[in-house]
């Protein structure tokens, strides 16, 4: 029987020392403040078994990671309905999403790149009394933790400087593709993507999708079918125009965030979450990415 | 010798009962007001002889006639420095123009389409001391008419509904390639649009680049130099992804605008100006094309 | 427990009186030939049982299903070395994919779009003594079937008038990503997608990637890895730009072709073959998706 | 008076110390033998003057040049007929022409690109009894001259590295832009290009486009309208994506060939050549660029 607590705390050690650590995002100012140094890994075993090494219980900046969350709302809220304003599609692209949009007709590749995910939150803006406080009592709901929260000087940062965001939210509603404002969407997913939490609270958070729908306290949010959905959304997705080579190399479905958060889960089993600020090329946790191959590597679990 | 004043009074003639006339631009609501059977023709000989023929002294909105405008002074501030911000070549694609800005890093193809103008009105917000009073000055100068003004209406409409121009402002921003503020600049860029002008008016005011520079009243605003760069520009970047189409037909420098005018010239010639709100599948005013053809035709003036 | 029996040959009765079939593919002219009505099922499962309904022991032309079986030879031959000559990324793009071979350099978005199939036949035309002879034996090898065999007036068919893949493979050669002569790898190209072989022996053939790289008769031709990745490839890349849909619909690794095939798998679990010549319009079998996905629906059989 | 004689030795003397010079076109084989020192001028002026200075009657490698050629003969046999099978738009894409192709369903931008001009050399095929010898003849009949002829050396060494060009006509097969055989259309392609002229020879061939369509002896070879096209169709693409710039700098129709040459031309007044191997980043040659745009600005002859 695999020993997940001595495998997790190798890899952790391993890699600590590791002289390349890629480079901390500095687009989103208050993102750049971030210790390269810092890295955790935690896993929730749905047996109900956790591991951990490192900086695991540490907050941090969630970014693109909410988009997974995000996404499951809408789900449940719209269900297949969701489809005609995105698609599923990998977007290939690294070099112009905006560019695809734009051939597409305002129909964004998938729910994980940023248009897409604007898209989603404005189908949030639309559903929600409240939106920013709505979702963010969602989010602790399925995570069991009502302690989370949103870091509003990251939001404000953004704002200042998401001009691309603006860019994607103005052609979306060139397109009528965008309902509300897109001042008032971009509040919304600017704070959505500065949600912070630590390692053990994402992975008790994505627990719902590795459990058919249902929460780390049994309670169901999405039904069986939008779970598997959302995982091969993420599998085919989640790591921008690298994510071929994670499904290749890691064979998990999983999602990243440039604040150097990566989630990764294998339905039925568990759900393992890393943290190191340091980004690869392609804007991807370098650690976080090594940590995962090496896991799925030593333990030959993955989907495939 | 051409006997102008019944050419251009026969091309009227011809074309004003034509059936197919184009549809009236609908995308800025205040300009769908339009009327499809205005049709006006102004010719500005050099040796001071003016031609004309329908609504030629009625005012239109401009549009993107007055980039030449702005492009002119942003030339007259910067000379070649303005090179490093815009290039100057033909844009071809007619489909997808900010996933060329996306491609370019930022550099817009050419001053004459909208990522390029927008660029060229952020200099001016930077140069101008009150930039919309500054360069309706400027307009009002070389066309020797103090008369000339913006339509506000147009403009606010354009505001509220230019969300493909906020989408390249704020691209532009994201590749540090706008100084000002988006809402700045684009407040500046769509007064600047919304000048309103007759077919006469026009023709004057581009007196100065058939002149080498010098206005109607003979003073120098531009060296002999940029005038004809200027007139280069409009040759192979004047009609969007029509360029070609129309150096290949009518054969002279010239720029359209989605309010339905177009205005032509032969250096040391004349300058030609038509109107007619009707427009055809790329954008350009569907009579005053084939008025100018026919004008090039008969004649046989062109630069060529 | 699943009675698979009865939910085949219930998918099987359901779909097969579908008014609409999807249009059998014309461009080779060979194929235009098949009969739309044709439609077979089989599914091998690891456990020995076999299951099937109507045509599925009739021979078709497997088409683009040979270039996983290449593609597993190659990855034999060279293991990662493969990839500095092909990517693993999703293509994205429906409609140009020689442009991504351009702005990509030549190096092809993954091995099982055209161009990069044709750069893994370019290795095994390098690899082999005698290319066409020695690949057939491998596919009769990993089948356990000595009688599979290549269709040459298919493979004449489609040389006749394969005039994008002689397009691709000069594109490649120009970058310098082809060793051989365009029409020795063309030539083995075309045998290898006119394979001729039925869903039973398809489906024993891809007993191989489901069997962590040991074939049918429990011999080892890719080690666990290399199946692993070979199963990625396919979940992210396997049914061109409509993979998404695919992983998000079905849930399994799997691969199509224009002569109507698909195949399927789960690993550990199952092969499943579906053979119906008409297509929809993303150029995958209509009724062998819609087939598949009424199965992982009722059986909740897949990899999320 | 302007003393042409004095401008042009002048300009030769300032350049040909130039110690950058561009790198001699490497592609084709044969070409790459060029002496990176050569240069020449020469001046055709309509009223029968000619001046020259350096290598002006030395011959070299026209290629690109002649698609002017091959088009001025395929619009003399099909007139506008031709316009259905490529366009007359600039390409502007410097790094894809390929793509564009693909996205325009096989319609090249225009004919003086890659894929246009082999469209017209298809045209040629159909039109021509003997393809080669009655181009030469067409061409040596405009030049005045009985002495022009192929380098079939040049000509083979492209037959076996022009991969790119292959690609092009063979997506133009898959689209049905082309109704010979890729290999016959290539081989005449591939021999109009190695055409081998001096600069004198090429500015009195190009005559015919400045006097209106009557070639140096006088004899009408198309019509006024169709000369004012191609010197439209130059003026707007005659050098691939610096076509803006050289309209913006030199303001002169005019088309360059990698083999180092480049005619410009003012129409009704004279056609000016110059040859110097050296090519710049955008393929043009680089002296060649800096002494016409020397010219046109000391002269303040250009068609703006």
């Amino acid at each position: 029987m695999l020993d997940f607590n001595t495998i997790i705390n190798n890899i952790h050690n391993n890699l600590k020392h590791n002289v390349v650590k890629g480079v901390v995002a500095s687009y989103i100012p208050e993102l750049s403040k971030q210790d390269v140094n810092s890295f955790g890994i935690f896993m929730q075993h749905m047996d109900g078994r956790t591991f951990q090494a490192g900086d695991a219980e540490v907050p941090f900046s969630i970014q693109s990671i909410s988009k997974v969350l995000s996404l499951s709302k809408a789900i449940a809220f719209e269900d297949n309905n969701l489809w005609t304003r995105v698609d599923v599609e990998p977007s290939g692209n690294p070099f112009n999403h905006l560019s695809l949009l734009e051939l597409e007709n305002g129909i964004p590749r998938n729910p994980l790149i940023n248009a897409g995910a604007i898209v989603v939150a404005d189908i949030l803006c639309s559903q929600f009394k409240n939106p920013k406080e709505d979702f963010l009592q969602y989010v602790r709901d399925i995570a069991n933790d009502q302690t989370i929260t949103y870091n509003y000087k990251v939001a404000e940062s953004e704002r200042l400087t998401g001009f691309n965001n603006f860019a994607a939210a103005n052609l979306l509603k060139s397109f009528d593709n965008l309902n509300n404002d897109v001042d008032v969407v971009l509040d919304f997913y600017f704070h959505q993507c500065a949600l912070e939490m630590t390692c053990a609270q994402i992975a008790k958070t994505f627990y719902v999708f590795a459990n058919s729908g249902k929460c780390i306290n049994n309670i169901p949010h999405i039904t069986v079918s939008q779970a598997k959905r959302i995982n091969a959304i993420m599998l085919t997705c989640g790591f921008y125009d690298e994510s071929g080579e994670f499904a290749f190399e890691v064979g998990l479905p999983g999602k990243s965030g440039v604040g150097g958060g990566i989630v990764a889960l294998l339905p039925n089993h568990f759900v393992l979450t890393t943290w190191a600020p340091g980004l690869n090329a392609k804007g991807n946790s370098l650690l976080g990415m090594q940590a995962l191959e090496q896991f799925t590597t030593q333990t030959n679990l993955s989907v495939f």
